[in-house]
């Protein structure tokens, strides 16, 4: 069995955000040299999301709209989790709801993927360095 | 190590639909010949989900209420994605609460599984054939 | 290739409860002897969850608050899954939400994780003895 495991480090500068992370998932896949296996790809921080869905800017920014309608930010004072001093409550919700990691399939040394599936780091207190893992097994 | 790849198909005659497919899945498992591993299954497309939960028609009618409920399809100019030229913006915000993909252990040659556990493929906009992936790995 | 599977069993006393099991966890993945690998946590029961996010009480409370909002017990006559006979179709929402599984990376015979990533059984049809998965492959 082979395995590699890399971790991929981010600094979004606004509190929300979506990142493209297909292409150093394919570069990832390549340099392991599994033909055959599985890749896990998690957020390392529990308010961020790893999700597949498409890359087009008008649904980020849906999807943007929609977890703010389902999970508010403000008022941040709605949830007993910013007691603590914090204010990202509504970020641990929102990566409820996006996921917290993807597994996808190596196939012949490649990501086995729909044609519209991509992968992105989603973003929701951000303005600082924060890490994803991607794991990959397989022979 | 073994593995096993497998695309299925489907063609949901509605826009929203689900379907059992826990029947083909253990199918797979059993050709794999594969007895301790893991088992992903993952739709292909980003308009459809891949879920476990109960094989209870009154429930999946409440997942269709619930769902249209936190995700409405119409109307469809509120979505930015649909300026694109489509109308299933929604189906992309359904599939997030439902998610892309599970992850299923295969022990002593079998799906792993309590007692009510049944895999669904969840399409949220149909009418047209769609795939999933199955990829089963182990010894 | 190793593997091990285990199941552990649990009875939360309410309906609803949150409860740490990164220890449990962790204690599993040494008995193993994996070092590189993959690990599955799954509830094999579609009332509850396995999901990752941060050991803060307050969280907790607003977690249980906010699916309470999004998909309420009460009434149980607006879920046709309770003309079952059942009262709990708002817990098989509330799973779909919080999710069925986690997969996370073993590195090094560890969990590979983020500083504040713990992992939760989450409860939503409580009083009963219910149990999760463990399995983990790898060499």
């Amino acid at each position: 069995m082979k395995s590699l495991t890399e971790h991929l480090w981010f600094e979004v500068p606004n509190r929300r955000g979506v990142i493209n992370i297909t292409p150093e998932i394919e570069e990832l896949i390549q340099r392991s040299g599994v033909t055959e296996g599985l890749c896990l790809v998690n957020a390392m921080h529990i308010t961020a999301s790893v999700f597949i869905n498409d890359d087009e800017p008008g649904l980020h920014n849906d999807y943007e709209f929609w977890l703010e309608k389902l999970a508010p930010h403000a008022p941040t004072s709605a949830y007993q989790h910013n007691r603590t001093g914090e204010d990202n409550a509504d970020a641990h919700l929102k990566r409820q709801i996006m996921g917290r990691e993807v597994v996808v399939a190596v196939t012949r040394g490649k990501l086995d993927f729909g044609p519209w599936e991509q992968i992105f780091y989603g973003e929701f207190d951000g303005k600082r360095r924060k890490r994803l893992l991607v794991k990959i097994i397989g022979e």
